[in-house]
């Protein structure tokens, strides 16, 4: 089969991948669909050490599997966990010290003709969700899981700082828990997404020092930290939603001395995600800038790179 | 009257300083004994700039004040509220944003034979409790300040990095709480003082990777930061105790997989460290390695800065 295939820092498309045998439990799912992510970006350069098919954000088809999935149109959560560790036992699959997690730890990912997940990672897509649509569900997944480790309510002033792919996802989430939202950014354009929906935007001088509750830092640069620090009022929140290449230099001090919480936030709840794009409560669409065939997805992922580009997607089949 | 007044990074026992007439709401205090600090130590480095007398861990005795504290031993919160920013309306005064910090912050501090504090910051002393005891009431409050911040119990495994004066009464505070709990240090003789109350230590290496619920960093220094990093399961609570000096470079990346919550914690309640210390349930006197009358305070820094030594007194009146 066909794949986007990383190695020594080096993406090629392949054709001589053998389609996979599911192992017992696992399914076998034909990608229809797959979105490129930062994280591909960054395994892409090297931050972190991987071989293999890239992609973890996907809709496919189940083709050998539970019969209650095969030949529905899948989602898929992207932690494999050995479902008897500690973190399995205690309830935590995605923190499983075990796990592989696909197209980013031991595990072939999306961008390919197939792929290989455990049965219970797989969630139908509903049918009135477009396939381009339900490639959103794994990081609208991640944006909504602040929700579930923040208390949020109307009464809240909320910052999100970055106006990127998980910034929009995040905001647009945020947005629907009546908290008063600011999301600031450097792209006029980009903002204007958001704007249109309602959400007040800004440029990062619209941050008033100490104002805000809570505040999600979505840049994963260290300019985008420091906003969200001093935007805090003291015994606020800051959510770390991106990962950082390189260590994070930050002034630990005012944390203690203001007594922030600084929160980690990774994976998050997919049928919370399906459920909002079935009802249409988020739009991705303006977040779709491009769609490539697999066999063009080298080009993909230059196109992703691109400055201003947000999500693109990889259609396989 | 004499104190040790500190200017551009100079320390110097001055005798010409007037006595301080208490504005409107604040009290005369004349001070018996106060313990010298690692912030006191870092103004003096020139940390933060400050120019003043030194000192916030003070016992007195009011001499002008309320009719119910004349003549009474007290203990002083050391944070000055201007009680009517959004902080203190908020009920949060110690992070009142117009604040002035005892010995710390445009607020003349308690190596003096005087000083002035707000009558609703004083504490008087139970008579149970000596005067040399009753001096560690604001760093006991600060270790204090953890359980009003993260839910602590004897589920729960917890680690202490550090074996200073702060990291000695953050152990025996959390031991209380009945919590399985090892602290950690690089000194045999500190450590001693805890594995005598039945507290499990060890050096470094003793910590298992991923083990504990909750990490509590007491060093003040990058390489305890990175122990109570690793120590942590995921979703685990790293409470950041000391300030730091510069910069701290941390691994932001793992935070957000592993999903670890930081909290800096700062000031806390003192009318629990008051009863604590007169009901008996923690020892503040292994802790006390030398007294020195304040007219040789210069000579209390210098042994407060030698390695090994813990918490130094210095005598006023």
């Amino acid at each position: 089969m066909k794949g986007l295939w990383l190695e020594n820092n080096q993406l090629q498309l392949r054709t001589d991948i053998p389609i996979p045998e599911p192992p017992p439990g696992e399914a076998l799912v034909r990608v229809l669909c797959a979105g490129i992510c930062n994280t591909d970006l960054e395994l892409k350069r090297g931050y972190y050490p991987y071989t293999g098919i890239l992609g973890h954000e996907f809709v496919g088809v189940v083709e050998q599997g539970p019969e209650h999935l095969v030949n529905l149109r899948v989602v898929g959560e992207i932690n494999a966990a050995c479902g008897h560790c500690r973190f399995c036992r205690s309830g935590q699959p995605t923190h499983c010290e075990n796990r592989t997690v696909l197209g980013i730890v031991n595990r072939n990912g999306a961008f390919a003709d197939y792929l290989c997940l455990p049965n219970e990672n797989l969630h139908p897509v509903p049918d009135n969700v477009p396939t381009e649509v339900a490639t959103f569900t794994e990081p609208l997944a991640a944006a909504l899981e602040i929700q579930q480790q923040v208390a949020l309510g109307s009464l809240n002033q909320v910052l999100v700082v970055g106006d990127g792919k998980l910034g929009q996802l995040v905001a647009q989430t945020l947005a629907l828990t009546g908290c008063d939202l600011l999301v600031v950014g450097r792209h006029r354009d980009k903002l204007t997404n958001l704007e249109a929906r309602g959400i007040k935007v800004g440029l990062a001088d619209a941050v008033v020092d100490k104002a805000f509750d809570i505040s999600v830092e979505c840049t994963g640069n260290a300019e985008g930290f420091a906003i969200a620090q001093r935007a805090l009022r003291p015994r606020g929140t800051l959510v770390l939603k991106s990962t950082y290449a390189g260590k994070l230099s930050l002034d630990a001090s005012s944390l203690v001395v203001d007594e922030i919480t600084l929160i980690g936030s990774r994976c998050g709840p997919f049928p919370a995600a399906l459920e909002l794009l079935a009802q249409e409560r988020v739009d991705v669409k303006p977040l779709i800038h491009a769609h490539y065939p697999l066999t063009q997805g080298l080009a993909a992922f230059e196109r992703a790179q691109t400055k201003g580009v947000l999500k693109v997607l990889v259609d396989v089949s």
